[in-house]
């Protein structure tokens, strides 16, 4: 059983969305992708939304661009933390996507993470998971470990490089 | 039977959609007027949208503020035109709604007026109302008449106190 | 006899007006196409926006970028439904064009739509159209039912593509 | 034992944030409100994130403005999710503190909702700590109808004032 | 006979336009004030533009706010050089009018000044008939010299209430 | 002697500079070109617009990037009409140069044009000019009649491509 | 002798920069204020400038709004590293001036504080001038200890206004 | 022993931080550079602020991208000065990071330069410096000697290539 569903507005948002996957394969978390347009499937939104608890899934990622209305329609219907992911698109530079999915009326909250920030959304859907799962939360100990390690591999490498020692 | 809908997502959008109702109410044009949610009542908004155009309605008026998604959701389940209304909210100077109702993806448009623009979304109505019937044809030759005479009391008033006079 | 007039500031605008061509074609709707500069032929944007209601055209689309005064001057003139269509030009990423167009006081409205969004400009005419056409009426539903396969066929291939089967 | 720990840069955004509060109490969460600056006092922030999980906390709602580094630094630190909260300051329209807020880097994600929205962060904490308590998820639904029954009232309201009904 | 034309879209506008009189009274030099709209009296504009060189005007200062179309469109008509003054209006903090006025597109340039800036418009007026004007030479030479005793005041006043004396 | 003085910030300027040439070219309006920067050489552009006037310039177009203060402080100095060309650098898409330029204080414009722009601020030059000299003034009229004739020939274009004849 | 001065381009700035008067008052730095703009007092300016280091100022706060060009002219002409504050006007935000103190070109940088940070041009200055003295390290400790004890009073004062506690 | 650290969020920074490295060699100043993330490794960044001044560095140069928290958390925790360089990364412009750094709230200054302005930072360190290193001081002039021959080169070199010519 899937606990994480990430769903994109069209296919096109998949070459950013597949670091969500790549984060979540990581953790070890089963995840479900689809493409569910509001604008273009209303009706698979609303059914995808409706049924999304009863189904098992724990957190929704959903990515949208430009107008982006799919990560707040489906927080309007289901009652699962929806985590939004704005999409750059090819005017404006994302400030449209991420104030329509981040500026969200009272009652009806979206997570909303960084423009593009696939990976984040679902290292997200990751810390919320593991507050009722312990393996998860060695998991992300261990996440945070290999972040420090990355900088310390850039540190070693830029010492190399600088000028400083030249 | 009425043929224009005007729906906001909060009755304090009413203060700007009054605006659209006189309009109307000068144009002799039955209208309703509702609170429609996106996000708190997303069944309504459907329901609405699927109805509204068996129910007679031939346009819809949509305002909405923040993450907007009224309009365009609308849109996208009418095959009516819809013209969408930015309100201005507390934040990002209303740039947050009429970004969230204009950048609307390809098949589903929302045909977009000015920020608070509501009376100019009544007007828009008018003129595709008009387009089968003549008799507001001539409402609205008279009313760009009307604009035209407002210009010329301004321009009276003006030179009155202009310093050039003085 | 034409019902749509699609006109636009220059021909470097014509490479996403001609989505706006593609649109009108699918649907049927027989159109004309010119170049009217607002600035550079104030005289033959005066001509054709006088003359548009009587040459037959019920809906106008505009398309200007920068300082986009097209739909807005046309709009004033005119009493025809128009609708504008913001063009991104080399700076400012849209967001003069967008904001020259939508801004329109009130008593002059033009139905904007997303910056680049020919397409969309096009079906909002057809809308607009269909209100006295039930042919037209028709092939909007077919329309969105496209809409709808088209998210149907991406959602087949995403699943075959999504790290969530490897 | 609280689940949830709001904290703030400073107590001019209490004014904000007790709309978080308020919205806790009602769902009978406990909670844990205290004054953090991310600037003023590093150590105490600090402290703060790394103790927060051995403390019972679950869910950490983090406000701030201007170059808002309180969530994302809280996020660095600490495993649990944060949800961050821009509040608008003097200048910038609250937008500083936005993209201080969520444009975060891979790896520390901090889940942000709108500017202000401290209601909502509330609302999204509550969603979190329902996945694991089924009494919590029956009274979001309850919310989401107190939200429903709220927009009729207002629908009843409009209805009785509207131009249409004079 | 009137060296400049002062043209404002709405008597709203004349708040702050009348600052740009006050500056013209100061050098003396006659003008025209008048309320002249380019989207409710399009006929008005035209003929106001056609007609200004050969009514003596020399330099046309235009005022407009929003979807500011009024100095692109004079300029479109009149050989003149054409003084563009945005607006600010009550949305978007005067970004619109800039926008719609500044970028105009090859061969029909608006000589634009600061958001709101009236007395500026009519001090660059200033400057431009002094080309052929020794007396307004000189009038602008005191007028600068006039700016730095301003400023040398302010100077005095500030060393008396700053804390460097207390 | 040298009308229109035309100086940039840098050389890297030039590439948009060469389009104010061509212009003054065309209408045969002798101008001098120059390297000369507010920030790197102050002092020789304190010297330069002190001495533009007597040197027999009647016009001055400055063009800089990012924080652009060029054409401000020459028009501090100087009592001729400044025209600013505000250029677009790699960061915030002109925004930064645009509002250097055109926000000046009280006393002292800066006639700014487009982003860019430098076609135009050549285009404003000569209307300026042609204000005490018939010849240019011919020279305009026929350079607006090009325009036009510029788009009869993109309108002839545009109908042999246009779908709508296919 | 003054260590610090302090000046901007107008009187009115003088609400927003008495603030850096306290704070170096506080650290018992001498200081001069004065009025100098770039614009309306060129010639001052660059005296100014030209002899501040002379004079014996080792740092000098530049404060000016709009077309903000006084930091960076300066920075220009002297070789003391000058700090600049962006002044908040009546449009824009406060955008405007950000951008034309920070947007420096390479060779020439102003060390920008926050709109409206004159308080915080003043720590700054103070930092700089530390590095040559003991003296004011310790009361910068002392000032970064104080922050710390304001935020734990505003820590007891939330604790009593809190929710929490009701 | 380095009077000044480089500092920078991620490696790939250092394309535009070499800039700094440059004007550094230049001026013969000892530093050191290295990669802390404020976020992947928040102990690493409270370490090395902590001992930045205990280990000779006299000022820090922080470089940061998106979120940009880096400059601000060094400048709470170390007592030197701060100088924040914004780096522009994939979405925004480099918005983002100019106010994640610049907008930093009363107490806690960061001395921001331009978006990817690395060579500025070094030059305003150089600067700092320079107040108590008379031979630092003579290498600022001549520097600035060396921007003024440079713009004399350009002047030359557009004077041959100039229309003015031709």
């Amino acid at each position: 059983m899937s606990r994480v569903a990430i769903i994109m507005g069209s296919i096109s948002d998949y070459e950013v969305m597949r670091n969500a996957e790549e984060v979540l394969k990581r953790f070890q978390i089963d995840f479900e992708t689809d493409v569910v347009s509001a604008h273009r499937t209303p009706q698979k939104m609303f059914q995808f939304a409706k049924s999304a608890e009863e189904k098992g899934f724990k957190v929704i990622i959903a990515a949208a661009g430009g107008a982006a209305h799919l990560p707040g329609m489906v927080a309007s219907i289901s009652n699962l933390p929806v985590i939004g992911v704005p999409i750059k698109g090819k005017t404006m530079d994302g400030l449209d996507s991420l104030l329509s999915i981040v500026q969200m009326p009272k009652g009806i909250p979206v997570a909303t993470v960084a423009i593009n920030g696939a990976a984040n959304a679902a290292v997200l859907a990751t810390q919320i998971l593991a507050l009722s799962d312990d393996e998860l939360k060695e998991k992300i100990k261990d996440y945070k470990m290999q972040l420090e390690k990355d900088v310390d591999n850039m540190s070693k490498k830029l010492k190399e490089e600088s000028h400083a020692n030249i």
